[in-house]
């Protein structure tokens, strides 16, 4: 069985504003999510970020979001379904492009900010992010959450053609139904370390852990979305990658 | 021998304001050189785009610009040649999800504007646009000026690998060296369409023709552009295209 | 007491793509709500929209949109309510640029779009919209929907110190509650010149006209948004205007 | 005599992308030049800007550049000079409405980057600047650098009717004709703290200071151009604002 992997939002730098050094996070995750032009990164960015993640071996995802750069692909867009498979179609081929270019090749996209929560919470935008993965090209899997029931994802991509990569978050509080407590509770986001590493490894193995209620959850992943953009992030992941790995 | 092909710019929409209707000029042409969403189109207008050219049978080159929406490009930017080459595999990439996605692919690279300009006069900027070329696929050509003496650029374009399609033009006035006449001089552009065609004729034979100072004139070439968004100049296009069949 | 105004969105062209010669509807219109560069319009259009507004003695007022150009401010953005703030009034100094060097003034604020449709249905965007025509300077009005129920709107404006001109439409059909009818109804729009300039005269006199079912709706209004984009819209100005003015 | 006034380039966060904290600086300097939303800024961080500004009594002035994001306004763009004009009264205007919500207003203008080259290398740039703060205010200065012969700029800003204040450097080499060394010079930036509080005092004095060949240097200016955006820099920030202070 294949070890619960470690994805990472990396490549959000943009023109002359720099986020900190990539290479330290780089090198212990195996997925990175580069953002494609829209939200943040640009061809420049982009380049680079390409080139790191093939250094150090790492898979490569497009991590599209809305054109909107200064709210961060965070802020909701009314756009329909049509537009947002082109938005990622135009994004998608726009990072491939530069992973030709090295060599290599987007394998899988992750939507990102106000999209990735459109695609889990509206069918329409759902089907419009498979139709997206399906038209790029056969095989080309979408990243979206790891809620309770997977049914209805699992549904809709069987029948678009397209493999679903489940994301969870060890650092994140869980609602009841597997969707990721609001930011505006102050028990939304984890800090201990040790409470991170055991949602990790309660992931990992398929053991229940506690929501935001105290309630026991049981998610199914592929993959695990950490950061790693200061010394304190990255002292978490590899504890997680060596928790993961000692699996 | 290769008939001389018709290119023309098109793709070049943005969001709500909209060029007139290009079906009709795609009926015309062999070759579409669309906008990638840098100095025009966007993504839901490089979809239709697409489907469009796909729907003619009309091969598909990738038509990018500098990131100048407001000045359609036109502006020339100082840019370093690493990053002339990332602007143009971003927009590359972009425009072949569509393709893709249609089943087809990107089929050259055309610079647009101040761009194409700079890779005719700068020869490191032709060496940066052959780069994201041969980066992009192998074997795929980029598309410049038919200058007097092309030696340069079939020396340049060797080494690095990649084909070449010499483009001229039919209604512009060339200076002696085959550079086009500014437009400031009031004979640069050609109104008259005998002029036109039997200036393409020439090009299309290898015969010589007038330059701007009526001294003979001889310009190898691959492709001509042609304009195609007024009914005059698709009157145009259909003549030079009815001729081009009757050699 | 006042007639009845007509007021026109314009300066909506944006780089190379024009929208059509604007100084015919500038000769029958009060007021140009004129587009501030985030949906439309660009410095330059803008300055060019300024004069000819001026010229024609028509008062100028500040068209702000969301930050969307693709989308033409038309998709609902999730923005915080300082940000809204703070978004018109980037925008409203940005048009008073050129009005000031014109030897006039921003007149009065009127959103655009999504940004529009949020003032009137969200108490808190109406608030912040108010207070960046309060901010921006006393005295300036902010022009929103001619709802059945202005109480609210009025008290709003009153403890924020802020004038308003309530706008309403002779060519589109109204709910019930004084709002827009949907554009997705057939019947949302009048096509036919005799309906709109009834309409109109039935607002300029405080009288009732049909609402889509055919109800009697009484609006009480400043202004009226016109459309003057091609020889059809202003041929039904033209009337209008003569309608008005015979009162 | 006035004494040297300290300016310093601010607002420069976009978005998610933020700048370090800028209010040690703001303590620190005379004269804060805001990006206006093109090069840098956006209109929430205006917003801070200009409040933090107000807080400190700190003179605010417009920081407009060209419409290049990515490249934060530092590559040179092909513009028209009234296009010049128009872009410095949008961002001019935009600033300024800012200013007004905060009881105070822009004070003069300091074109950024790339545009601020432009200006002091071309007559025809220098007269669109000044055409811009002359349209925007009567009385509003425009912040140029302090060449070796002041006479052109001189000359031309009495023609427009526009003051000017003249900008040195410090921390800055000179070539003779009082023009900045090209960063890729070595020795074109002074990192020793002696030297720059030395150059600063000649300067604030009229006394003469070694150019980059070492030859005796004078140059007239009204404000100094500082950096406050880490420790080192602060502490020469400090320092220099006391040897000033102490004149």
């Amino acid at each position: 069985m294949a070890r619960l992997l470690l994805n990472c939002d990396m490549g959000e730098s943009f023109g002359n504003w720099r986020i900190a050094d990539e290479a330290p996070a780089m090198a212990l995750v195996d997925q990175a999510n580069l953002a494609c032009g829209f939200h943040a990164g640009d061809f420049s960015v982009m380049a680079q970020s390409v080139r790191l993640a093939v250094e150090h071996r790492v898979s490569i995802g497009a991590h599209p979001g809305y054109p909107d750069l200064q709210g961060f692909g965070r802020r909701a867009m009314a756009m329909r379904a049509d537009e947002v498979t082109d938005l990622l179609l135009y994004q998608i081929g726009a990072l491939d492009a530069f992973c030709r270019a090295n060599g290599t090749q987007v394998d899988y996209v992750k939507p990102h900010g106000a999209l990735y929560h459109a695609i889990y919470q509206q069918a329409e935008m759902l089907d419009a992010a498979l139709r997206a993965c399906r038209l790029y090209r056969e095989g080309l899997p979408l990243m979206t959450l790891a809620v309770a029931d997977r049914a209805p994802v699992l549904a809709a991509a069987e029948a678009a053609g397209v493999p679903v990569l489940f994301e969870a978050f060890a650092d994140r509080a869980y609602l009841a139904d597997g969707q990721l407590s609001p930011r505006s509770r102050a028990d939304a986001v984890h800090k201990d370390p040790e409470r991170i590493v055991s949602q990790a490894l309660a992931i990992a193995r398929g053991e229940a852990f506690d929501d935001i209620d105290g309630q026991p959850m049981r998610l199914a992943a592929d993959t695990l979305c950490v950061h790693g953009d200061n010394p304190q992030s990255r002292a978490v992941l590899a504890r997680l990658r060596a928790a993961l790995e000692a699996q």
